[in-house]
């Protein structure tokens, strides 16, 4: 597992994300990183390996999904705004052997789009395409989701 | 939860599909009824719910992969076969308030299609689209999913 370097004022974020659910918890999923629109995240292959040794799919699908749930909290005002997810399409490209890796990292233009887009009509759809991959920055998953942020009052909407 | 109804000589099928991987035994899923060419899971919300009581797409996404596996022992006959999962796209359409469901069956026609592919080729793709219901039979997420099940000589291929 690598140093951590979060982001003090991302501290309760990083603690939250892996500890709140418990499914995401028991994975033993780490943020590694975490700033300004910007989040690196580990899946331990300890715990989350499947019958042959390689890393389980459901633990590759976390890694993905988790991520879309953060990246708000980095990039974004979310007073009064939550994530959710809406769809997630996960491509299992090699098997996972070692801990896998995951960064992803959005532009100030695009947060700036969903922030505009979600201030005017109370929600706001956004894409992520995430490369998994593991210790030798091979590529084993391909994950492409779509995440929304939207009013709390809208929820029901 | 439901009364179980495993056919007897699935029995170990059951048994392994739930227990053999650490990261799905750990969701408590359970085979409702197993028999040729037809699965009914449950997931409960029990130990599967997020930080707002629904349940967590993870979980979600783990019901809906572990039938691509599934489906083949109890479908095929997998002496020398083994069964990978390819992509899996999973829809959340509505929040999961209790437990939820997921049936899946095909087809002699299918099973036999699927067999004669893999047994010219060593291998043969197949996909499921699969709806997880909650305990008012209604939908909660769509998944669509691409399986292969492979001569295991053929892995490396």
């Amino acid at each position: 597992m690598s140093n951590k370097d979060i982001a003090p004022k991302y501290a309760e974020i990083a603690e939250l994300a892996v500890n709140m659910v418990e499914g995401i918890k028991r994975t033993g999923i780490q943020v590694i990183e975490l700033r300004d629109r910007y989040v690196k995240l580990c899946m331990p292959l300890e715990g989350n390996s499947n019958h042959v040794g390689i890393m389980y799919a459901g633990s590759l699908f976390t890694l993905g999904e988790i991520t879309g749930g953060m990246i708000p909290f980095v990039a974004l005002d979310m007073t009064d705004l939550v994530p959710i997810v809406k769809e997630v399409n996960i491509r299992f490209v090699a098997p996972g052997t070692s801990d896998v890796f995951m960064i992803s990292e959005i532009s100030e233009e695009d947060a700036a789009t969903i922030q505009q887009t979600a201030s005017e009509n109370g929600k706001a759809d956004f894409r992520l395409e995430l490369e998994l991959k593991d210790a030798n920055d091979s590529v084993v998953a391909i994950v492409n989701g779509l995440w929304q942020v939207r009013n709390m009052g809208s929820l029901n909407q």
